[in-house]
């Protein structure tokens, strides 16, 4: 079915393009009784808006939600909520160019064959803009779930990668620099290469890395619903995303048993954590980590060829406001997703057990 | 919701333990009118079935497929295919010891955890016994679909791995050894490899690979349910998978714009295809291409370390027949899985254009 | 999982309470390619809302629908429709005497039961002026469905029925009474009885019957989600819905199978039409038509005994604008969600088949 | 979708044709740790069984359920239970003279029409024997739900009604006639009733009426799925049925507001129950009683007129064994289906509250 919903208990539904009127969302499924800081679910919305830093995109946008139901006296009354925000800096004649014409590795193409119809200004429901609206339902999210920590920071800009596992970072550094990685020197050779890449009218890939801890035992819904198959799921449905990998990933590939397994302790615990914190598609108590691969935005400053509706080729350059690299911006939406998938699977696993 | 169903339109649930009575399924929303090749059907079960190499686990089990309903004259009616597999070699004193421990990177830990109960033989429904089930459906899923051929291999044995891209290889050659990589040379590398981490009473990782050619433009339901977010669930949630990625994958990362755009041909094809058949989560006709990581089977033959349900330190000799190696095995599982999922948003894109 | 979503390939999920910012939802699952006629929609919300005659409730809301996303240049564009509707007219002052009290026979009770909290004023999201956004999304709906009408009229109110069946009545007469009963005498009738109760500060109940004419045959999804059975659903999901029957309905219970069965003509179509239009759940192209059953109004202007949150006696009046009786605004109501089923299954039903 | 599956947080998929070579089910997201009481669950199916009076279809079916999966040691692992009914008394030759033909008011004409195929032997997939795999999940739910009791009987057959209210009644009579109606005097009319209709080779319709006491506050979930909403999709999805009311019904469409509110004693019961249980949607605690319309089975011994594939004219008689009223093999039925929404609706109400 047309796939504008995540989740089966904590169900959020979006809608919005990005030059339309407005972009928003529902959520049902959410719990009732929860006190909800609405401050925070603002500020982490600016930290996903465009416009903030030299080397995001310098669309402004106010990206302030309205709530138009199911909180009530700031506490929410487990009916639906519904929430808009207001698109403001849309440009669309950046896009007039685009009207008849397909951008290379965009959806444009694949949009029109599918739809018939699409609209072209802004990549319309294909742009990243929509994940504004998983940032709301992600903030809700986290204020249910019970002590899961969730941070997610860039470990990877095109060749530049952080070498050192999580366990040996620091992650409150994360917000403390505009790329979101928390290795202080690593994050200012990053920023200085996003800012040459700008310069050249290109853009680059990067890796998002996210570690959750305090996770409680038993979650996850196996066959076909196990934890990390939800949760790859999830990041991949992010703009841009083209791999996901958790605990020892594609290099656990390459080891054998004897090396990978995961000894527990008296107390259930493990001793190592190759496993990333899932076993069986269930959480086992460790801390759950992953990274998420990006690849460089499609949009560049340079000229390409391209085709028209008609087939025949055209010279387009690239024009609208576009990050060189959606890495920075992409941490609070894997956030986000991570804390969907959590809290949906945390009420789920409620009616497990007689 | 519990999570033994997989696909909206063409549904597949499962049932069924490693050592209980059968598995089996079943299938609904199954288009009418297909005429089925029910030895094809067995013929995948056989592909994926234990027991038939020296590389693979020894477990006899016939894996004959009876089909109760669903299926009238050979030709599908629509209606729910009910569909059982019984188990027949199941050695359940070999698990006895593990009745009440726990085994390393297993599911024993989280199931007992989650349901406060398992049925511990043979790893219960934890074990990839239940993957024969998705065999099945995978293979009438590939019956119905038009022209599509779907081809997985192994490219990665622990440190073994093929360079090549698919477009250098003869796939053709894949089911010709019992590894299942189209590189023979790399095949007998991996063979012999594969038999000495037996002998160690070991097991090791590695890679599948997979090629889907065909596939017609407009298949995948942005913003959620993107073609690639779907495939990438569906892997995960085969046993002990780690890991997916798709066309460009985790190198593309490191790419730029400019290296990493795929140009148009007049006719809609692009002349590259970093994309891996896949733009803004909708299919645009170029060969969609993913890896899928696995990690070693858990259970080795080694002696090991664990506790049991009251914490105490017990030592564990690994019993059973197990797999050193589950790549090829997990061949046909792959295929299967894609051909559920290309099945599933093929009928979708039936109902998108008025 | 919490049941704000109704429909499975068009799927409308709504928010909103009685006295909120906004009510509205979102329709996912829309073909693309529809070019919509808003004010036909526009006209349909007006049919439904408030404040029009003397036999409704006075509250006076302009409900005008806005849509956010979705259309572009007036054609669906296959993404999220999402739309809101303004709270204009709340006296939130008149529902101050039910914070801490339970009306008898509303919802205030088995809310605070469910949910620990409630949004008291209007009823909260129990008000039944949700359902206006059934009636944006089944006016899109009708205009969708090709060649099928639906007519929906009230055919009981109280004591009052209209025994004429609907072969015999010209429905065209609906919308030229306020009561939208097609027989202009009961329709009279009906009306002073109406004002008359409203004198008394009392309620009455009614009945609301529809045909849908034009259905193709196929539609429907046996065994669970016969389409009758869905039907069923959505008029029993209604505020102050009390049955739902079709065809011969309860008064086919008497009735003799040599009574009972429908003979075919040679072109398929049957002589009589006991079945009302559906066989094994299954639509056969014969009108389909049923009864509706609202039971009355709970809110009554006379004193009530009641209760508070703390199991005290309370003396209630009630206040507020309320419907003396409901069904001539339940018609458009009633409408909408024969549409949305019926396009549900529309599409549905093009998956069946190879 | 195809509609094959019950329920959302408790899901039953079935399968299986009248005539192939078994019938029988999934049961996904059973709680675990519920200990079965099996033979209990064999004595259900035997109370639906046919072949069991004289009052009823003479086809001898041993119905026995073998269960596949999901139960260790008698006790529900929370993994699927797999179960099957094998076929043993298929007289497939009495259906040879339909298989070109289609009965009137079947669903053979409608089933062709949807699929373009049917196996017609004894109806397939239409046929109530599906009913069974209802009983076998309906009586695992009853052993699940917390002290709430179901209780259906025969309240109505043909023209015979029985007036008295469930409160003046004493429904442990029910099972101990033929009819499964609770009053000895009645029951022996509709008995003698139904053996005439028999002999006349005709059918006739009938009511079965269900209390359920016991139900805790806060089940159901508005506003699409209310739980009168579900009870009724549920009983409307069972063969033959026409009609659902609940509560006052029908008849509360007669009655003012002033007549028909329940007034709440000091403890939240209410002194009167018109409701039926259920206000807003959601259980109140007070018994929910309800009305289910069957019609008279379709297939009647004497000759009819009808039609063939190609619309010729042929008169078809009657054969195979059939029903010559439905309503006592109902009873257990409709108390299965009731069962499954219940359980489903308690299940999810544990994911309400934060």
């Amino acid at each position: 079915m047309a796939g504008n919903t995540f989740g089966s208990i904590f169900k959020l539904t979006t809608f919005g393009e990005s030059h339309g009127e407005a972009i928003g969302g529902v959520i049902d499924g959410c719990p009732s009784g929860v006190k909800l800081d609405l401050e925070a679910i603002q500020e982490e919305l600016n930290r996903r808006k465009p416009g903030q830093s030299a080397i995001v995109t310098q669309r402004k946008e106010p990206d302030t939600v309205a709530f138009y139901s199911g909180i009530f006296d700031g506490i929410t009354t487990g009916t639906p909520i519904g929430f808009v925000i207001k698109n403001a800096n849309q440009k669309s004649k950046d896009y007039s160019h685009i009207k008849d014409s397909y951008r290379p590795s965009h959806a444009d193409y694949t949009y029109d064959q599918k739809y018939g119809i699409r609209d072209y200004r802004g990549g319309g429901r294909s742009s990243a803009r929509e994940t504004a609206s998983r940032v709301v339902a992600g903030a809700i999210a986290k204020q249910i779930l019970p002590n899961i920590s969730i941070n997610a920071y860039v470990s990877g800009v095109g060749n530049l990668k952080l070498e050192k596992p999580y366990t040996e970072l620091d992650l409150s550094h994360t917000e403390q620099n505009i790329v979101r990685c928390p290795d202080p020197e690593m994050a200012q050779t990053m920023e200085n290469y996003i800012k040459q890449i700008r310069k050249e009218g290109d853009t680059v890939g990067g890796i998002v890395s996210c570690v959750i801890s305090g996770v409680p035992v038993g979650l996850g819904e196996p066959v076909f619903d196990k934890l990390h198959a939800e949760l790859g799921k999830a990041m991949l449905s992010i703009n841009a995303v083209k791999g996901f990998e958790y605990g020892s990933g594609f290099e656990g590939a390459q080891l054998k048993g004897s090396e990978h397994n995961d000894l527990f302790n008296n107390d259930g615990t493990t001793k190592t954590n190759l496993s990333g914190g899932i076993q069986g598609g269930i959480s086992n108590g460790m801390d759950i980590y992953f990274n998420v691969a990006f690849k460089p935005v499609a949009t560049i400053m340079q000229n390409q060829e391209t085709i028209d509706k008609d087939g025949n080729t055209v010279t387009m350059q690239g024009k609208g406001r576009h990050d060189p690299c959606v890495v920075p911006r992409a941490v609070p939406i894997v956030e986000s997703m991570a804390a969907l998938v959590l809290v949906d699977y945390w009420l789920m696993n409620r009616t497990i057990k007689k």
